[in-house]
């Protein structure tokens, strides 16, 4: 099964990038609808079956998707659907959809297109680190191709129409993964999220939606899509995460030199509890991944770099676990096995300078 | 000095008695006055020395006693104080005292009387593990020999006469020190303690008055002193004590049955925090210990014994910690000292049992 060799090769979003030390990932979404169609809420199965075909087929004389997947949502299971949730290829939304839906993916995972989600087209372009421009460009080449054999519903007042007024417009919304755990370590946290959505920007948890910021791993997302160019969207994007790298650079450089010793024990016991507990919920495991993320940034950690940690949030997270033992495991099981798993994956993992 | 001599011996409720695996240690207090006199309370500081002077005289005569040392209150400094109290030889309020207040202390440690704290005599007998009988048959020879030199305030309808009415009667105050560690575990804990203070049972922590549970430790002791004999109130609280270790027996059954990879990963969470945290507050070591406590007595942990827990439940207590360094520390320094000590003894000691 496709789905279940994702598991075995590393997600673009875990390597590394620029400013990987704080910055996870960047990932640009734009929503397409084809012209005179009813919305994918709105039109029956065979309708939305038909418009899966039509866009399969277009997507298939794109250069950029050639080695292209096209993963039929009705044949996944319960199991598959997770991982690409996880992975952050489809949307919760998405990964509750039967028949009538479809996922185009790349063959290197850094472009993935939802037929049928709220839109009938939401692709996606996701990377490493700090990379807004490009993954803007790629998606917009992606987007401009597929323009060519499909008819997308354009208004010359409005821009791309679409199924939620929200969207309306460019259609884009850009992302960013933000590690701020100094900011976490020092205080300040709550008050630079207060700050952010006072300048009218979404702000998530790392799985998405409704999710929390555990580990002060945040998304921060453009909320309005109207009135803006693409440029101007992602310039102010840009210019906020550039910011809040400032912010979060500064947070690190103080606790390393006010509070070295406190920032050395969390660390610590974050690496201890790692690898000693018996029993890892995933909410504690990118709690504690996400500290010992902030050690290795701060080479306070020996054995383990960044991109390293990335993976393991991905891999310790339930439909991970699950695929990679090939069975459904209760949450309990889960929680032992992630608990095995991370122990044994950093053995050899040390605090880099021990008390002194 | 006298006292510091003290860290460099066990307290003997740091040994084992019985029942020692749930019950820590057991201690008896009378409280007696002398007849026409001022209660501390109301008595000049001259008065009060004339006071300790005849009292220590009386003691000297006591066979019990012999070896005995008197600690004038006015020559302690402030880490003696805390010592004092950390090892349960004094109360708090007593610890503020200046002149006119002495300590006679027992070369063993076991009896201890406080001269002019609420009372003019404050008698205690203190042992490890569950021997309730036994104390009060300790101190209340010393009392009876104590009354042959010296004449107590005494009614015969009232019985002994105290600074507070709480005291009058028997003037006697039996306390047990139990670890329900496994009841907190269970999530019984609450429950218990609400049950306990319906019996009209005074209940506290391990530090003495006003001080919290911390790690399940618990000491219960009678709250009436009249209108029933000594053999009443210290029967009466036995039979309670023994329920108590049969609730905590059970539920450290039932977790050993039902979560016995619970009650691993707490106590190997415990132990790897104590063993590689930079900074441990000095409530924290309670909670850590006491988890660590627990997992000695299921046999979960190898290098360890409970006594050994006990010890470093008193020596990483502040004032311990300092007079063992052998000057004053500030919170912060303490709690990176504390981590330090805690780290290197439980170096060796390991979980018994590995996943699997």
């Amino acid at each position: 099964m496709i789905v279940n060799d994702l598991v075995k090769h590393q997600n673009p979003w875990l390597s590394l990038g620029r400013e990987t030390g704080i910055v996870v990932s960047s990932r640009v979404r734009l929503a397409r609808n084809l012209k005179d169609r009813a919305f994918p809420g709105w039109a029956g199965e065979k309708e939305c079956d038909r418009l899966c075909k039509e866009v399969a087929d277009a997507c298939g004389k794109v250069g950029r998707l050639s080695g292209a997947v096209v993963l039929d949502m009705a044949g996944l299971d319960e199991l598959e659907r997770e991982l690409l949730k996880e992975r952050r290829l489809i949307s919760s939304e998405f990964a509750d959809r039967r028949g009538g839906s479809a996922l185009i993916l790349s063959a290197d995972e850094r472009i993935a297109i939802m037929v049928n989600e709220e839109d009938h087209l939401r692709l996606q372009a996701i990377a490493p680190g700090l990379c807004l421009e490009e993954t803007w460009r790629e998606i917009d080449a992606v987007d401009s191709e597929i323009d060519r054999h499909l008819n997308y519903a354009y208004s010359p007042t409005l821009g791309y129409l679409t199924a939620c007024p929200t969207n309306v417009g460019t259609g884009l919304r850009a992302s960013v993964m933000v590690h701020l755990a100094g900011l976490r370590l020092t205080g300040d946290f709550d008050r630079v999220m207060k700050g952010l959505t006072r300048l009218n920007l979404a702000v998530r948890g790392l799985f998405g939606e409704g999710s929390e910021a555990f580990g002060g791993m945040v998304q921060v997302s453009n909320q309005s899509t109207l009135g803006e160019s693409e440029q101007a969207i992602l310039a102010r994007l840009l210019g906020i995460v550039q910011d809040l790298i400032v912010h979060e650079r500064n947070a690190r450089a103080r606790l390393m030199e006010k509070s070295r010793i406190v920032a050395l024990d969390q660390v610590s016991r974050a690496l201890a509890i790692l690898k000693h507990a018996m029993l890892i919920s995933s909410m504690e495991a990118v709690e504690l991944l996400s500290i010992l993320r902030l050690g290795a940034d701060l080479k306070l950690v020996d054995g383990i770099s960044e991109a390293g940690i990335n993976e393991l949030l991905l891999v310790t997270q339930p439909g991970h676990l699950q695929m990679r033992l090939g069975r459904k495991l209760d949450s309990k099981e889960r929680d032992r096995m992630r608990a095995e798993f991370v122990a044994g994956r950093l053995r050899h993992v040390e605090i880099a300078e021990q008390r002194g």
